[in-house]
């Protein structure tokens, strides 16, 4: 993700950069929009003009950020399911990320804690869910259909291997223990052999 | 859970009682010693006098219903590896828990996402996350050795189960959708049957 922010073109990049570093220096609690402020180049009084409170703000970044993730899911080009289910995994949950990577995943899931008092997160949050859990469902659809994967109820695998991965992310954010989430892409992708994949897929 | 603080009769269980109401009703973030101390049914002093804060507070709350889940997992007489791990994941992650359950877990969620600033709670997450990784793994160590499961990477495939029932919940508690939780159980109870039960035990 980090990549994202390297050029700031417009104002509105400009100012989601400063959103991205302020979150990773300050953690979502410490994060206030005069500390926003000190990390955007340009003028402060750009951001005060564009946004009233930091929820505000922080629910803009949350839809930028889904924004990327969706057009970067459409401009995938690779097709072969299972090969796609795999770059997906990784994209999402990233076995071994930076330290910067590492701080932004905390600040985003103790956004995510806040959806129940939070509907503008809220919205964000379940835009984000049913954008990966739709794009796992149409893979394992692909895959029936190209006879590659076995007969499965796509959608409920799709739920399932997405709660699989967010939870292996979610415990290693909150315990940083990062060998637990290598373990867990480990027994997925032998789920994925063992119980998507046909007998002529795994030959 | 909402049992353990039916009958409350030393003084550590009544702030405990005490502590459990305060959490639903106010979530962690809205959970402060005075708004303890309103649902306290003893002298508030007597609170003071244990607790200088709120985080010391939590934090005992945490480690007592550790207690509690360790004695309650050393009491189960479920032997048979199968029910035993199906009985632990009907502890964990109820499928259908009432309102009471689900306010109680978002207060938990929110106390886990703050595991990085918070050194005392994370002790006890940790110990949390140990102890059901250990429990998961001792069962399926006694199935290997009793034939009902392969011969798997215990601790591995400990670990993948708990993330994907944790990562269920959470989605869950974050998003109020409790019907990915029933689905997300469906497969995982499909990924025991076809990955770890020995054919002889499938039949």
């Amino acid at each position: 993700m980090t990549e994202w922010f390297e050029t700031t073109e417009t104002t509105e990049e400009a100012i989601m950069a400063a959103t991205y570093r302020a979150l990773r220096a300050h953690g979502y609690a410490g994060t206030t929009i005069s500390r926003i402020g000190e990390e955007f180049e340009k003028s402060q009084s750009l951001l005060y003009y564009h946004y009233d409170d930091k929820d505000d703000l922080l629910a803009d970044f949350l839809s930028y950020l889904l924004d990327r993730l969706e057009a970067d899911l459409r401009a995938t080009t690779v097709t072969e399911p299972r090969e796609r289910l795999e770059a997906l995994l990784d994209k999402l949950a990233p076995v071994d990320p930076d330290v910067e990577r590492r701080q932004f995943f905390q600040a985003l899931l103790e956004m995510r804690a806040q959806t129940p008092h939070q509907p503008v997160y809220r919205e964000q949050f379940e835009r984000s869910d049913a954008l990966i859990v739709d794009d796992i469902t149409a893979t394992i659809e692909a895959g029936i259909e190209e006879g590659v994967f076995e007969t499965v109820a796509a959608e409920q695998t799709a739920e399932y291997i997405y709660s699989t991965l967010y939870g292996a992310l979610d415990r290693c954010v909150t315990l940083g223990q990062w060998d637990s989430l290598a373990q867990t892409r480990r027994e997925l992708d032998r789920y994925i052999e063992t119980r998507l994949l046909t007998v002529e897929a795994s030959e």
